[in-house]
Formats: structure tokens, C-alpha cells, sequence
């Protein structure tokens, strides 16, 4: 039995993963009297007197809503809000299991971007944050924009940033075992969907000498005509490619000190990480299979491979960012998840591997070490204050 | 400390009542590939291919969404989405301790019915019932018939069918002990909210003789300009009050055999109870006071007093059943809660008294009874067939 045979047969017997759990047990009167009516009135008047305190007597400072409309669902592209249940499930529980932090799925039967925002914002009075998931690049972005702005609780698309931050953590730790200064790298990033786009954002903001981001149609420059396909695309050519060079793939590669893959399986050629800088740096994290192996890349001259696989070292997995990131912005109350505190998380992540212990193979700690949401959750916390 | 405190104190000691749970362990590297990446990604693919599928592969069989825009919350009113939460999360955990049945609180920051609709229609996908809560009449009624004609999953508004099925109980069991027949019965019901209307129609279905309805500007009739303030009590003036009376609550209780109170505290003076029929029978549920005290309406002759109050004997209580009622038609995987799976509920929980247990004072199962979700849930599920 395969890997999603026997996931089917689990899914199948446990009837989903998620359940909802009472803190109180009901079985006196007193119990009812307390936890529902007559009781429970005063806690209500209290919040419709103060709003603030819904934060005191429910559990919305410790609930994330999982919010997925299904249009680009792992490497199942749109399937739909319906079919995204077992993913969000999943996220859900993962949540619970990494950092105690409540986490419910809403699959929405839309992708309609006004609709999507606006049932977000209607379900949204009780809940702590929004966890945006698996909605489709280029909807995601301004999905998210108008959710922070128009949300007081912290929206976060997972896909984006949690990916980023951990793609940010590995650089910084494989910058230091390569023994460059990540303000020299020049990274390629292939793929500007909603990873690849903030991953590209993230370490500009991180102060990398440049970035160049590569999709179908080749590298995003200047040239309206070639690349610009949406404003998110417009906006990236704004900030990366410094050099304003065009071509594809084989052109952005060369000299790069970076190869960072959110895009299809095998598109890393051994001649292309031939091509690269000396000591080069590679995060292949296509699914299933990688953009190029990492036993194929090393051979090729890369000197730290990295993929989303638990099967190599280096795993980029985001169950290393979301869970311990929500815990911390939920413990400070933020209203919004601001540029300080993605860099806090990885920084967090980085720094969660000690100096010592540090080489090619262990770059990211251990998707399955849940202490790392706790070090990411009081960094974030501390970047909050 | 009163209960109002306690309560508070209680909600605030657990942040509130509801917490979510994962129903599988998250320790190696298999457990993370099955719950979730690459795994999980064959049942999105079944369910993606045979949408019927969600119901074996996630909770969407055993998950209610507890749905309030906060409009009629307790005797509080319109406190809003926000302020209803504990009440909300009590309902879900009700749900829980009762019968099994995962439910989570879904509270609206919107009162506009059409936006109501829409938010449920667009979540509705990955729930298997709709529970609507504490939503004002009239707009309770056309909220409630909009989800059931256009989802696919049952739509039941507890403060209608719930608060009516457990009364057409009490008056099943009252009526064998006062030897009178349901069907010869004339019965007045004071108040023509949510719960008022319901227990009227579901009193008229069950073959009771006559039902007049009482509100603030006196009977329902078929007077248009006297009482029919909306097209709830245009149509429940069609079925109701045969011979067409008019007047006051005083005029309305003369020679009827059962009062059924949902209104406002002391409204049911001892003289009224006097110019009842004899042995007759009273539910008297306002909240936090009855419409009459249990000792008065004995005074006063009357044979049998059921209240909302669990300090007193025949307690009506919700809680006896929505979660029996919806675990049946979870298991029945119903598409629409029909008359006669009310019924059943009904007669289920009136049955649940043995004969020979039941007397004035024993009319209606205890609140605290988990066993009786069980018989209610068997007699739901085996109606539906």
C-alpha cells in the first residue's frame, strides 16, 4: 500500500482529523447553569458592553480560521473549496499539534475575490486570525492585501510568507556555512506564483544584492511586453533584476549564488548548476520530485541542496514557520503581521540550529522538532512588543 | 458569588469553552506524509472526483455549523455577531457532550438576511447540518426556509423546532395524565416570536383542535389591520384561531385546556388560570421568570406547570433535543428535516418516560439525561427511512 492509499485508508477510518473538544464537562445542573444558560448571559452583556473582552471570555485569542477557496491546492491545481477539506483538515491539526493554537477549516464554495473577502470579514468577529491557504497566485495577493487592511486580526497567506520565511532561514544558515554574506547573493527564484513572489519580496527586504525571478515566459524585467502580465508581476520587476537581463531559465542561473525552486519537477539542469557561482546554494522544492535531485546537483557542483522532502536533508517545510508565527502574534495581539516580525520568525528558525551543529546537510531543523514554534513564537512575540 | 459571576469567572479561567482537537497524532515522519503532504493529497482527488466522497474522507458527516448574527440572543437581544459567541460556543459544546456531534460557532457580523444566506450557502460545503441560533423573528423564518430550499444539508432553527418539539412533548405527556385527548385540545400560546410561531404550526400538524396565538396587540385573527404585522402571522392567522376571536390575553385563556408562554415574566395572572378549562395544563417559559410561578398556577388550579427553569419540576430544555435530532439526521445523512422526523423527535422524547413514571411533576425527561439523544436520534434516523 502506498503513501496515499494507506492516507485515504486513515482519512477513510478516522473520518477526518479534525474534532471540536469541550473544556467544561456538563454533567450537573450547575454545569449547564454555568456554561450555557442562565450564566452565560453575563459574559455576552460584558462583550456587547465591551467589545475588547470577547478576547476575555471566548476562545477567539487562541482560533485561526483556515480559510481556502481550493483554486491551486498542493500540486492538485483547482479543485475547489470542497475538495480542499482534507488539506485544511490537516493544516488544522497541525496547528493544534505544533503550537496548542485552535485552528478551524472554512472551505469556501467561491472564488470570487469580492465575495471570498467579504465572507472572511463576516465570519471573522470570533475568530484571532486568518490563515489564507491555497488560493491561487495572482487572486492571493490582493486577496490578502485587502484582508489585512481591512481585518483588525492578523491575516496570513501561508503559501506565501510561510514558505518565504523558511526559504529566508535557510539561506541565512547556508550563507554562513558557504561562508558568504547574503548581502552579496544574487538568488534566482523559479516560479512567481504566490511563493516564489514572496520569497522574492522577503529577501529584498532581507537586503540581498539582487533577485531574479523566472517564470514561463522567462526572467521578470523591465520590458512590459515580455513579462508583465499582472500587477503583482509589474510591481516585481520594479525590485528584482537589477541588471534588467532578459532570457530564460539557462540565462538567469548563470553566475547566481542562488537557485530557489517553486516550480515544476526537473527543471534544474546539472549544465545549468554548472553554470552557477561557485559554492552555489540550491532549494528544489517542486512536488513531488524536486527541480533537479540533490545527488544530481552536488555532483554538478552545488554546495548545499535543500528540498521540500523529508526523504533529503534540508526540508523546507512551512509546519516550521505557521504554527509557532500564529502563536506569537495571537500571544501580542498584533493587528497586523508587519516585515519585523517575518524576520524575526526566521531569524528564529535560523538561529534554532546551533553555530556547532551547523553544515550542508542540516541547513532547517526537523519539521517534526516542536520546539521550534516555541522559539518562533517567543521571537515573534518579543518583535511584537 | 451569583451564578452571572461564576459564569464569567468560569469563561474567563478557560478562555472560553470550545477547543479544537486533532483526532490523529503528529510524531514521525509517516504520520506527517499520511495526515497530511503528499498523502492527503489522494482524498482531494477522490473527493475533487466524486464529491460525495467528503463524507468518507473528513468530519463533513458529524460536523454542525452553529450559525448566529446575535439578532435574539437569550433574553439579551440584539447584541450582535461578537457579543452572542458563549452562547454559541455553549450550544457547540452541548452538541458535543450530548450526542457526539462536533459543532463550532460560526457568529455573523452581518443582520442583513440576504448576506446571512450567502455567508452560510459559501461555507456550507465542508458542514453536514446547519444549525441556526438565536436569529430574530420574523426574519428567522425566511432565513431558515432560504438555506433549506437551496442547500443540501439540513437547515433546523433550534429556537423554532427545538423549543416546539419539546413542548408538543410535554403536551403529549401532560395530556395522558390529565386523561385529555391532543386533538381535542385548545391551546393558547402567548407570544409570536421564533418559538411561539413553531410551537403553534407544529401543535396544528400534530392534530391539535385549536391554537390561538397571542401577541402585545392580542390575538392573532384574520383582521389584517388588527394583528397581521408580517407574512409569519398572516399565515399563521390562516391556520390559527378558528372561530376568528379577538381581544386580550384575559380573552384568549378563557375555557382553553394548556398555555403555552413564551413571552415576558408574570404575564399569566391566577384569574386567567381560573377561566382556563379544568385540569389544565401550563408551560409557562419565560425567562429568567416564568409567566406565572409554578405555585401560583397550582393555586390557581391548575394540574400540570412545565417552566424554562431547571429549579423546577417539568423543565423545557432544547438540550433534550437538537443534539439527539441532529445526530439522527447526520446518520440518516438527510438533505431537509421533514414534519415527521419532528414528530418522531417528539414522540421519542415523550416516550421516553415510562408510563408508569409519568405524573404531573414527571412530564418531561431531565436536562441532564444523555441517554435520552440516544432514543431521540434512533426514532430521528429510523423516520427518515
Amino acid at each position: 500500500m502506498d503513501v496515499y492509499e494507506e492516507s485515504s485508508e486513515l482519512h477513510e477510518r478516522m473520518k477526518g482529523k479534525l474534532a471540536i473538544s469541550s473544556k467544561v464537562k456538563i454533567n450537573t445542573k450547575e454545569d449547564l447553569s454555568l456554561a450555557y444558560t442562565p450564566g452565560v448571559a453575563e459574559p455576552c452583556r460584558r462583550i456587547a458592553k465591551k467589545p475588547e473582552d470577547i478576547y476575555k471570555y471566548t476562545n477567539k485569542g487562541n482560533l485561526v480560521a483556515v480559510v481556502s477557496d481550493g483554486s491551486a491546492v498542493l500540486g492538485l491545481g483547482n479543485i475547489g473549496g470542497k475538495a480542499s477539506m482534507p488539506v485544511m483538515e490537516g493544516k488544522a491539526i497541525l496547528f493544534k499539534e505544533f503550537a496548542d493554537v485552535d485552528a478551524f477549516p472554512i472551505c469556501l464554495d467561491t472564488q470570487d475575490d469580492e465575495e471570498i473577502i467579504r465572507t472572511v470579514k463576516l465570519v471573522a468577529p470570533t475568530f484571532g486570525g486568518i490563515n489564507l491557504e491555497d488560493i491561487a497566485a495572482p487572486r492571493c495577493f490582493y486577496i490578502e492585501r485587502r484582508l489585512i487592511e481591512e481585518l483588525d486580526i492578523p491575516v496570513f497567506h501561508d503559501d506565501q510568507h510561510g514558505t518565504a520565511i523558511c526559504v529566508l532561514a535557510g539561506i541565512m544558515n547556508s550563507s554562513k556555512v558557504v561562508g558568504k554574506d547574503i548581502k552579496d547573493l544574487t538568488v534566482v527564484i523559479n516560479g512567481v506564483g504566490a511563493a516564489g513572489s514572496a520569497i522574492g519580496r522577503i529577501l529584498i527586504d532581507a537586503g540581498v544584492k539582487d533577485v531574479r525571478l523566472v517564470d514561463r515566459n522567462g526572467i521578470i524585467n523591465k520590458n512590459v511586453k515580455d513579462t508583465m502580465l499582472n500587477w503583482n508581476h509589474e510591481e516585481l520587476a520594479g525590485i528584482t533584476n537589477k541588471e534588467n537581463r532578459t532570457g530564460n531559465l539557462v540565462e538567469a542561473v548563470k553566475g547566481a549564488d542562488v537557485f530557489v525552486g517553486v516550480s515544476k519537477p526537473g527543471l534544474l539542469t546539472q549544465d545549468m548548476v554548472r553554470s552557477m557561482a561557485d559554492k552555489s546554494i540550491i532549494f528544489a522544492m517542486a512536488n513531488p520530485q524536486p527541480e533537479i535531485l540533490p545527488e544530481e546537483a552536488k555532483r554538478a557542483g552545488a554546495a548545499i541542496i535543500g528540498t521540500g522532502r523529508s526523504d533529503f536533508p534540508n526540508q523546507v517545510n512551512n509546519v516550521l514557520v505557521f504554527p509557532g508565527l500564529f502563536r506569537g502574534v495571537l500571544k501580542a495581539r498584533v493587528k497586523v503581521i508587519t516585515k519585523e516580525m517575518k524576520f524575526a520568525a526566521a531569524k528564529a528558525l535560523a538561529g534554532y540550529i546551533p553555530e556547532n551543529k551547523l553544515n550542508a546537510e542540516n541547513i532547517l531543523p526537523s519539521a517534526l522538532d516542536k520546539n521550534v514554534a516555541k522559539a518562533v513564537a517567543i521571537a515573534v512575540c518579543e518583535a511584537a512588543k
